[in-house]
């Protein structure tokens, strides 16, 4: 666990249907984990994923990387933490953690990187929403 | 099993991830088999649910009646059941089994209640699609 | 929505990887919201559903009834309550309503039977748990 | 697209409970898809996943890189292919892309690295599993 406070932390608890049948978490739920962690974080800063997308501005994840260092069992507390970087003109790079409670065991490290599209095209981020607060620096 | 010929079948093989951790498909993945097969359905019928979607029409379950009666497990292969009636002017009814295969033993029996909506308002089947192919039946 | 306090509740908030295209919460998933606040109920009255399973002991789903009232969007905020009673000697019946918050808006009323395995056969809830708890009654 | 046939290819259709509120896949399913692929090509090679879990042998992944290259739609047919190789003594690497059909236009380009464990503790593969036909090469 890092030192640093995150610029965000949402917490979770496992649900008993996000379990396979070796009886944690499925991979591919840690990944929705992180969705929506990026979606309530940008809420929280006056972006609205849901809304953006009826004004034809889509905001996509372009690449993932993932390591899974340990597992979630069945109603686990855990948190997301995210930090945010800029990595040229176009992308948006989240680095993304997640950690049970309260040990704060280290379950996923994830860069997420994601891109603006604005009906389709790519955009800068800054021509397709308000970043200012997005704690965005090079 | 009856022994009439369903309107309408389809096959799949359960994926692990549908599994949880008691070994056996997650009730709410039946469900997520039943749409898909509904709406294979009405696509073999020339009524493409996105695309109506689209053109503010919409076809929405109003209510689910589910009898789980056995369980799928890791890589069964099973089909899902299609015929129709209807109930009433605006209901369309999709009664639905899920058998095992190839044992045909009886999974799951549904009987699904749709509805349509026009730009969200209730709507008369035939004034939001062409349901002359569907099988619908007093 | 009824005056009686209900027995149990949890709060939940729509994640957007469950809305589907319809801009709505898929209705797969309010399966899974009414399984983790059942879970989540029965972990409150003392009854670990993945601890039980490791005993042999499981809990299933037999049947259910859902009425879809109304849908919900993009984080939307509801709870899901919990009532309980007994049908014949084998069966738990979950009558389980969603709404919206704060207008408590019905969004689905759902009635849920379960029942109890004991190393894979029928057995009645008393010999597979402590149901005291549980405010069933006939 | 590559030009070498892969190891082993297996082909999905979309299903609408997979899209989400942007018309589109979502970025979680992706990873479902990848990994029922691979549950299909380790049991075309005799290695049945669930059976192994029963044994106290499992294959877990350990890191993903996913990089997003364009979007399905609704029933839009794919299909995922599979090379492998090894890395170190302990880890399998799965290289998975996913192609839109029929046109072969690449959708995910995928990284996934496992490994192995023998009652919970990490094992080289040829330990817990006949990897003879799994096409590993250094």
């Amino acid at each position: 666990m890092e030192n640093k406070e995150p610029l965000y932390e949402l917490e979770f608890i496992v649900r008993d249907y996000e379990l396979d049948l070796q009886g944690i978490v499925n991979n591919s739920c840690y990944q929705q984990y992180l969705e929506h962690a990026r979606h309530e974080f940008l809420f929280s800063k006056n972006i609205d994923f849901a809304k953006l997308h009826d004004e034809g501005k889509d905001l996509v994840v372009i690449r993932s990387e993932m390591d899974y260092k340990s597992s979630l069992k069945s109603r686990d507390r855990f948190k997301v933490t995210i930090d945010t970087s800029r990595e040229g003109n176009l992308k948006i790079v989240f680095e993304q953690n997640i950690y049970r409670l309260p040990d704060m065991k280290l379950v996923v490290k994830a860069k997420i990187t994601g891109a603006c599209l604005l009906k389709g095209r790519p955009s800068k981020p800054e021509d397709v929403m308000d970043i200012s607060l997005l704690g965005l620096s090079y």
